[in-house]
């Protein structure tokens, strides 16, 4: 069987996790990156750079195109031009606007001809394919999201943006007992203020340090209502220790069978959060070329695809191995 | 919409758990119970209670029936009388002969235009189902299946018929060491002899426990090789603490992407585990039906079934709601 020819949009950290990962898959090659840049440098410098404009000129390059494109704008705008033109698979990730994306999508690729699959990652993605099943096993159980240990990104840059402050990260943490409430089904009044609290690591010249804090634990929205955390550490320590990308969470559902509680937990540890949503990118853009190959055109999100598409094994070794 | 109805096929755990749980599902009814009993104690004194060599006779009755019989001898040889007939969910669990399974429910099911979804339950059933996503997203990397804290129904037998035993269980319990192991990636060179402990409670005569403690210790396959907790209790203690039907376990799979592990760990933690494999066997129910109802027939398992398939809430819902 020929490999996948995989192409890749956009090559920031997610492009080029993407890029490292096919390279880790048995069925899978890198047909090329398309970039708004003339030159990449990319991991193996025979790779094709491609404008991305030129896109449509190239389909014949590659059977399924990994959208690695931010979800503020790009996605939303551009991806409903891309699947006019190939498969594709994204990782849009305002919650909120998935219903209206997938619509917008499905229409164009079931009048393409193309395949689409929407909001794959983690969260959208495997966190929501546990939330779906979780509640679908226990009907009328409590079901609780947790994110992190990980860095926040809005946080850290509100955290950086205080005068004085050299360097900061910001990571959301799950509570301990928010997190034991949730497995013994104990949780439902809980808050997300009360499910997390937030760690900052803070560079910055001791005598701003009082002033600091205080601006952090009184910043709205951010932080007030949280319990918080400020650490003040100096800057070998943090290029040392704090300059990675952790992420992860869980998704617990806690149900009642007539007087016995059953617990269901998904958890993720991810020490480099882009690596893992492109590794779910890169198994669903197996699903799409498949689903393409076998007929079949539109958009889905990972609810709507049947679990052994994105596995490069065999169904029937699916079921001797796994089953 | 009108409900699903659903018949239970089979009156021992399992069938009382599908029972009680049919009552917590939004678009279900119970629309009867074959059994080879003439009358049953059922919840709802209602019930009908049908002969089991009446199936065929009765299936304008029911749209799907959930086979709740032992995988050791019944369900090979009846399930696929059953599926002649009518739409059927199963739990079968002997791992090594599902394929043989599915591949002759196939057939029948395909002559019989029914659907028939084989070997629900957690595992095999949503153990199987994370051991394929785990493994499709990180490639090459380790995977363990960790079973308990969880009541052993065959050791717990083997121990019972040590000469003076007057009631006994025996619980499986994950390493901790070895769980933590997996979640870093470093358990592939464990057995599963090492990943596990084996927990037994006791009642005996006083003058009977060092020569019972030794019995279990060196009882061949069972015990030797484990690590081995013997604990012994009195009547009441046991009475009290130790008649459930406790399971769980976890499967995590640790991948390796360019220098950066990231960790999935699925863990199920059953106060009752029959009340569990029930509601997966009655979630794969809704998708049998509806997978009948979309025209299709032939055997699936959990690994090809869409995942919104099993749920009650409609797609565009879930979509807006999980994803």
């Amino acid at each position: 069987m020929a490999n996948i020819r995989v192409a890749i949009v956009g090559y920031g950290n997610l492009g080029k996790s993407v890029e490292k990962l096919i390279g880790q898959q048995p069925d899978m090659e890198l047909a090329g990156i398309f970039s708004r840049r003339d030159t990449l440098d990319t991991l193996d410098p025979d790779t094709p750079v491609l404008p991305v404009d030129d896109f449509a000129d190239n389909t014949d390059r590659f059977d399924v195109a990994v959208l690695c494109l931010g979800s503020a704008t790009d996605i939303p705008t551009q991806a409903p031009e891309f699947i006019r033109h190939a498969n594709t698979v994204d990782t849009y990730d305002n919650h909120r606007d998935v219903p209206r994306h997938r619509g917008e999508m499905d229409r164009v690729a079931k009048d393409s001809d193309t395949v689409a699959i929407v909001s794959t990652g983690w969260d959208p993605g495997m966190f929501s394919l546990n939330r779906t099943i979780g509640q679908a096993l226990l009907p009328g159980g409590g079901q609780h999201t947790f994110w992190g240990p990980g860095l926040s990104q809005g946080h850290s840059d509100a955290v950086r943006r205080i005068a004085g402050v050299h360097k900061a990260v910001q990571y959301t943490i799950p509570s301990p007992e928010a997190l034991e409430a949730a497995r013994k089904g104990e949780a439902d009044d809980l808050t997300g203020k009360q499910t997390h609290l937030r760690r900052c690591f803070v560079v910055c010249d001791e005598a701003d340090r009082e002033r600091i804090e205080n601006e952090i634990r009184t910043m709205p929205d951010y932080f007030v209502g949280y319990e918080v955390e400020v650490n003040f550490i100096d800057e070998a320590t943090f290029d040392a220790e704090h300059t990675g990308m952790p992420h992860g969470g869980h998704v617990i559902t806690a149900g009642d069978t007539g007087g016995f509680t059953q617990t269901i937990g998904y958890t993720l540890e991810l020490e480099r959060n882009p690596d893992f949503t492109g590794a779910v990118a890169l198994a669903y853009a197996r699903a799409a070329h498949r689903l393409r190959e076998a007929g079949q055109s539109g958009a889905y999100t990972v609810l709507e695809v049947a679990p052994y598409l994105i596995s490069p094994t065999p169904l029937d070794e699916l079921i001797a191995r796994d089953v």
